[in-house]
């Protein structure tokens, strides 16, 4: 059966408004605009479901949260003003849908000089203030993610889980590539309850990595299957690797108790505190060359509301976990004789004693 | 089988940039900045098919086609540059992605004084020129659609009728709305071959329109599927109607005998010349009020790279059918005897001598 997802809590969300705030008056900023629907959701616990239309956050400094939309009566939890704005006319939309929204939004930006804003504000449509970009900045601010966001994230693991059942129920030889992906979109979808708001990422078999192409699966490979959904905005980021032939071969066998390993190995390092860098380092030195295989990629990387975000567990950065980063962490080892090459991602929290888990799909290959 | 998405042709990209050039000029603007991957796709039939990286367009008005992506000898037929940018450090993806375009956008910027931008131009991040918003002005630009654009969207129309053929296949009492939308999804992107660009919009049963709902639907309904597919950024737009028990009563089957006469009616006024508006009082005085049942929405709307584009078959806009149009003609009969509706539409593209019918999916009920 599909599921509710759950609902962001006001007080959470006001919290965030409150680390943004800050951050604004810090920087000499008068408030925020932003149109990325995600980052509304997470500030107001307002979810924008219309793809085809936008809407917008006015976050004032000194003053409240106001949303422009077009619904009527949303659930706007944590927002203190919603400002209507027209998308249609007699049914048809108009040609310059954020131009419809700032029309409306412009006038409440009055006497604001500077406002900060992310990479969907149309910039060139704000009249007043100067623009200052925070997207930057602001996946910093977001590091922290709070109770309600981690239930979020769990709710698009759920989704995820019912794709790689799916997924087990097709993979035979001969399937082709995009048949998997397109069955895997549905479960997700299915299970979520509601369009997904991201959907990647590696549907390639035999290769690390790729997008889904129309080939057949063959039965040496080993098929890696890295996984993003994304439900209102919160993304989490999975992998299972997968035994075509459901009969791994000693060495592909071998090569996945290795990874597994390092998984236990790496979950311990999971904790405040801990260099992500050395882990990072720690991982690779496991890995890497090990049997002749190679670890090439970095070993994880924060989730939330981007693809990536604070910390990196990569040697290109010096970051340390912090109680409340979500973090997917996934080790893997590659070569030619393991047909793909395995990788397992797993997704956790970080807490006061360590880590909670919170992805619990089998690693099996079969 | 999945089919493979006709690729856009190299005379048809420089014709439509050449119409963007003209439209510069004439404004006194030196350039234009789009970060919008369909807008780029139609320009110059490079598609960026990874949606957790931005890309984006330099189109000079006195210059060449530029084209900034991290993707190495990316398929841009109509593009004269490709300058490269790194999204990821080891891997893992930077914070601010539109930030690392324009870092090697913004010096390809210098000496021009305005350019056009759209709706997706983080225009807080671009350095050098003013930044002025032509989204409404380029709807208008693209209303002429070339023969690649219509085969694009005739591919799209292709895989809506894998999603029709689906639900006729799954629809019976009892199912959930949620159920039949991600399945209809699932088969549009088999048939792609693809992720789609875009998926819409009514999955709601037993009403006029609505998202999905996790609902089941029920014996005495009718089903109003409006489906919007959209691939590489083109984006059809039909719409059938299903009756849920496989059985509609007299009075629907007589209200869907009308829809489907107004059908025609209306496709005998698509010709260039004719006055959308008054095509579309002629479906009104036609449809509303007939046996006591409602039309009270548009009949249709042109179709391309938005979901509603120029021409618009509605009393709020006067225009007029042009050959290259290519529309969107959505008759229907709305009323609580209906239990839903009856809503069919089909897609048109406007010729010399009247129109040639895009979809052919069958009409019926049942």
């Amino acid at each position: 059966m599909p599921g509710t997802a759950p609902s962001l809590e006001s007080k959470f969300c006001r919290s965030r408004q409150e680390t943004l705030r800050r951050y604004l008056s810090e920087n000499d900023l008068d408030g925020a605009v932003f149109f990325d629907r995600h980052y509304i959701y997470s500030l107001t616990g307002y979810w924008h479901e219309q793809p085809l239309t936008p809407t917008a956050l006015l976050l004032e400094t000194d003053g409240g949260a106001t949303i422009v939309t077009h619904f009527e009566d949303p659930v706007a939890p944590a927002a203190d003003k919603v400002v209507p704005y027209v998308p249609n006319h007699l049914f048809t939309l108009k040609p310059n849908l954020c131009g419809c929204v700032t029309e409306v939004l412009n006038p409440l930006l009055a006497g604001l000089k500077i406002v900060g804003t992310e990479q969907q504000t149309p910039a060139a449509l704000i009249e007043g203030p100067v623009c200052r970009d925070i997207s930057e900045d602001y996946q910093y601010l977001r590091r922290h993610k709070d109770d309600d966001e981690v239930a979020a994230l769990e709710y698009t693991i759920r989704s995820a889980d019912r794709a790689y059942t799916e997924a087990k129920r097709l993979i035979e030889p001969g399937i082709l590539e995009v048949e998997v992906m397109a069955s895997m979109l549905e479960e997700a979808t299915y299970s979520a309850g509601e369009v997904l708001s991201g959907w990647g990422q590696d549907y390639a078999c035999g290769v690390p990595g790729g997008f889904a192409r129309k080939r057949k699966i063959e039965e040496s490979e080993l098929y890696v299957l890295d996984v993003g959904v994304g439900i209102r905005g919160y993304r989490s980021d999975l992998c299972r690797t997968f035994s075509v032939a459901k009969n791994p071969t000693d060495e592909q066998y071998a090569a996945w108790e290795k990874v597994v390993e390092v998984m236990e190995m790496g979950k311990g390092m999971i904790r405040p505190g801990q260099s992500c860098k050395e882990m990072f380092e720690a991982v690779t030195e496991a890995l890497d060359g090990w049997n002749g295989f190679s670890f090439f990629h970095h070993a994880g990387h924060g989730i939330g509301l981007d693809a990536h975000e604070v910390p990196r567990i990569n040697s290109g950065w010096d970051d340390t976990f912090e109680v409340g980063d979500v973090v997917a962490f996934e080790p893997g080892l590659y070569g030619g004789a393991l047909h793909g090459g395995i990788r397992l991602e797993n997704n956790y929290l970080v807490t006061e004693d360590g880590n909670r888990q919170l992805s619990h799909f089998p690693l099996d290959l079969v």
